[in-house]
């Protein structure tokens, strides 16, 4: 990764995060309430949602001010989403991202209602945001609620528990992947560039880089849990083949999902070109997504 | 309840359910999924907060259309709030309105994403209405998210969980139930009444209608599980003294509670008359509830 990457990058999260943070301590809400979600909030985490925003809105216009709202709101159903994910009744996860689980700290009655609090709270975020005109407000809600809800993100979430055990097809994995994880990328990319006033031509070529990006994000996450450093990842490798997940290197080998890591960072240079956007962060993304290491 | 009143009841209720179940059956989702949804959507319940939409629209203007796609959104929250209260982390109840709950039928898992599929549709279904305008849509997501996120609903349940088995004081439970069950249904009266035209002055007072409507239905819900008939009920009665749950009962004794009922009573018919709301179903409806039986 390039210097000047690493320093855009840092600068947009730190900046973000602090607004993200500010959105959750002003809330005048129950004390024990507010810890959990701000827990999870504040657990890290690559913020590669809010980035994927304000980098499609940098590669059409400067300023990213008007990303904040939607962006904030984006990483708070993205972070319910991992709440819900690790209770004991879904994937019963007790660690993420090398720190405790928000059910393992607070109680699992508090990890439920912080996650359905961070959802709710989003829309609210959007609703009241000073930049957006009603229409963009609107537009914002209708993109994010589908991408999230049962037509998106938990789709994905319904199919990827059913798939467990079960042989499953390329074609199904992707369409796993492209819900549970896709949906919210594409809808990161869209929104940002929507804002920045893309044409309809463009916004279409998004959506395909966002497709091609989110695989590639799976792909290497699960190449990472083959040949990756436990404290690199901050959690252990291996474990996808310990609870027989279906993965790229289970389907077509090691070596099969490598290849299928560069016909897709391919086809996603492909896309951005089409989109006039090949001069923006999001291009070095792809690389940075192909060889990251966590 | 008169003859009238039960008419105009059926009546919406029908038409209304219709269109709430044909939300959820037009779907494209995982089968699964939309199985779970759609059970805990169809068992039964008594409409309220659509009724109060409905009801608070037509004391002003006729033809309730311009509400269903809200009233159904409010629906979708209440029913996401039932699935996630009934879990095992939760309240832990195997029934409710006398049927299995959402985790028994399915399974945790199912019953946790179903909720917060309802939850994020109610928000795509109020942005996709045709009969609202964006500024309209915008203030009803606004209202929404308040009444029934960590500042509303949530905040609610969260104190409730809180308070169980510690004594609270009277404006302790008020605010309890104030957040619990009282901000939907403000949310329901001041929608409807909004989307009717009303005035600044007669959207507050309604406010206070609902205020009192709301801790009319709680403390007769109390009175009912001390004085009611368990097969009118649909569940078990008494249960409030074994859980050591809070109540005006426990805090006022049966004859304190029943005052403080005909006390709501009143106040909610003041604050009707000064909205000029008296004519309406809003009127019918502090009586009804407070003389139920179910």
């Amino acid at each position: 990764m390039s210097e000047d990457l690493v320093i855009y990058m840092e600068s947009r999260i730190k900046m973000f995060n602090e607004e993200l943070i500010h959105f959750i301590q002003t809330l005048e809400i129950p004390p024990h309430l507010k810890e959990s979600m701000l827990y999870s909030i504040k657990a890290g985490g690559k913020r590669v949602r809010p980035l994927l925003v304000m980098a499609s809105y940098e590669a059409y216009r400067k300023d990213v001010k008007k990303t904040i709202h939607t962006s904030a709101a984006l990483e708070m159903i993205h972070t319910y989403s991992l709440i819900h994910d690790d209770l004991p009744a879904m994937d019963d996860d007790d660690y993420r991202r090398g720190k405790l689980t928000n059910h393992k700290v607070f109680d699992e009655a508090t990890a439920i209602l912080a996650g359905d609090s961070l959802l709710t709270y989003a829309f609210e975020i959007i609703a009241n945001d000073p930049l957006l005109t009603d229409k963009e407000k609107v537009y914002t809600i209708q993109k994010l609620s589908v991408a999230s809800g049962p037509q998106g993100m938990i789709a994905g979430q319904t199919l990827d528990i059913e798939a467990e055990e079960k042989e499953i097809t390329l074609d199904e994995l992707n369409q796993i992947h492209k819900n549970k994880t896709g949906a919210l990328i594409q809808f990161a990319v869209h929104i940002g560039a929507y804002f920045a006033g893309a044409s309809e031509e463009q916004l279409s070529y998004l959506d395909k880089y966002s497709y091609y990006i989110g695989l590639l994000f799976q792909v290497q996450d699960d190449i990472l849990d083959i040949t990756g450093d436990e404290e690199r990842l901050g959690k252990p490798v291996g474990s996808d083949e310990i609870n027989a997940k279906n993965t790229y290197p289970s389907l077509l080998g090691l070596e099969g999902a490598k290849k299928y890591r560069d016909y897709y960072a391919k086809e996603a240079k492909n896309a951005l070109d089409k989109a006039n956007a090949r001069q923006s962060f999001l291009y070095d993304l792809i690389k940075y997504v192909a060889h990251r290491d966590h």
